[in-house]
């Protein structure tokens, strides 16, 4: 049993982080689909992008530095591709239009690759990806991110964790679900890992050193041409400081949908066979499986079923009450039941 | 200087292949483009996918396991996406008639997405994204291969070193070239140590252990849902094994091509200074400046271009001598010039 940690169902998460956004005059819907990527973040396990980054959005709308209000429009369009403007929107507003646009792209003519300027950080890569699947078609994002990795050889951090995300549908609701930053670690799980401890763990810099590698380094430029380049927003040493609130962050994100209707008959039956042929495999040690991209997230999901809940470090919730209070939202009531390990 | 190593033109190296390949039947076309292919592999500095793979490609016709004479064909199409069934003609064969097509889709509609399968080994995955620079798009290409890396906590090689090719255009000729092979160690670098070294040098089986890590196997199954799974051709385990030859080899790559005059103005101008930024970071050790993807082969090209050809180790062109010997074609004649390193 852990006495640090306390259980929260999704339905709660939900609703407090709709209640404080729009406390601080989000609008409802824009508020509603931040709230849904962040939870699906903590569903899916990955914790550093979740309700523990709520109060950096709350901030983003509070200052001003980031839009409480409208829509993002399309700037170019073809059959294929599109061009948005995220007019500074919350990065989940900007996601999902894109997401919607390049699957309505893929319906017609097989793929549609649409680039957003002017977003904002989005949480999870793997939200927007995973829409593609409801259409039994393969997903993609990118984002650029603020500057936290050097490249390989140098002193200076110019890349961001620029993550990527893939999702591939399989047979009867199984997925392959890839999503990665490109650096070897994502900077979510230090900021984690700081409020967790409250107090200072490995640094983001010295992360960077690291993390150098010369395939990392190619990869997260690869993002940047997605994104930044392609968009015609900040990129690379551009992008403002991790946590800098006085300047909007223009963030390039990319968003593809592709329909394996226009390619060979049989895609789901491979990707079943692809995905079980992996599971199967002898692990080299007997109490670790070999798992298919997707799998830890999977596994997470069902464990907060059967508790009831996502499991929350006690001081994250604490946290997030303390900005709650500050803007006059009932605070999340942990329940007093401990979590098992 | 270094006299094991012996200087060949690119044209002697170039007419060399074609005439070992045109001997063992191939169409005289079919057989130029393959030895671009590998000429092109030598020149870049990647000498683990030229001329030391010829011998490879001479007997994959001799033995009839691969088509010497045919074209590519269009299964399925839309403006902006194709399904083409290779034939089993040479790799490169496929992948020149599927870049042309995603170049054309990406002219007409801003993109274009082509997978083949029935392919066979295509060389670098870099000379298929680089024809995309000469038209000013960006270019990707992707390909499965034989079965030599371990999924992470398996025991056995179930993925091949699926590389990754991205290229996009900077301002006056320069470019962002990454190639990389979504394993940590290229195959053809194993096969190179041991024709060079004449010993057995580090397996690729013990190679695949060191080279686990979560993000090569998910990135390496990216490329299967690409390629194998989305073409319908052979992949993962399926593929047959690295120079088994009764067997087709049913390959299946991916061509993209995406034009940047779809999305924001200024794409040029933005890539040139990324790359600009990368090269002028002040770097951690002082000889060992900050390079971007594509800066080892530009340096390899110039030092071709010094020296007035090709540098090759001796026993590579001994080996291939012998091959062409047997098959009645005229021998490389190296020059007595000692290779400065």
């Amino acid at each position: 049993m852990n006495m640090s940690r306390c259980l929260i169902t999704q339905r709660e998460v939900q609703s407090f982080i709709e209640g404080c956004m729009v406390a601080v005059g989000t609008k409802p819907g824009h508020a509603k689909s931040l709230a849904e990527v962040l939870v699906e973040g903590d569903h899916r396990g990955h914790y550093s992008h979740g309700l523990n980054r709520m109060d950096m959005y709350v901030k983003d709308i509070q200052t001003g530095i980031c839009e409480k209000d409208g829509e993002p429009t399309i700037v170019k369009e073809s059959v294929a591709t599109a061009l948005v403007n995220g007019n500074n929107l919350l990065g989940p507003v900007v996601g999902n239009f894109c997401m919607d646009l390049a699957i309505r792209k893929a319906r017609e003519v097989g793929i549609g690759w649409v680039v957003a300027h002017g977003s904002n950080h989005f949480g999870i890569a793997g939200y927007y990806s995973m829409q593609a699947l409801k259409e039994n078609m393969i997903g993609m994002s990118y984002t650029n991110t603020s500057p936290l990795v050097m490249p390989t050889r140098a002193k200076e951090c110019t890349l961001g964790t620029n993550p990527i995300s893939v999702a591939a549908p399989a047979k009867d609701g199984d997925s392959f679900v890839l999503d990665m930053a490109t650096s070897a670690v994502a900077l979510g799980k230090v900021e984690l890992h700081h409020r967790r401890a409250q107090r200072r763990g490995p640094g983001a810099h010295r992360g960077c050193e690291e993390t150098g590698g010369y395939k990392g380094y190619g990869l997260g430029l690869m993002v940047e041409v997605f994104c930044g380049i392609l968009a015609g927003a900040q990129y690379s040493r551009h992008v403002r400081t991790w946590k800098v609130t006085d300047k909007v962050a223009d963030l390039g994100q990319c968003f593809v949908a592709i329909n394996p209707e226009n390619f060979a008959a049989g895609f789901n039956d491979r990707m079943s066979d692809l995905l079980t042929l992996h599971r199967n495999l002898e692990p080299a040690e007997l109490d670790t499986p070999v798992l298919s991209p997707g799998d830890p997230e999977r596994s997470n999901i069902e464990k907060c079923a059967k508790l009831g809940g996502i499991p929350y470090h006690i001081n994250v919730v604490n946290h997030m009450n303390g900005v709650a209070k500050k803007i006059g939202v009932t605070p999340l009531l942990p329940t007093n039941v401990p979590v098992p390990e």
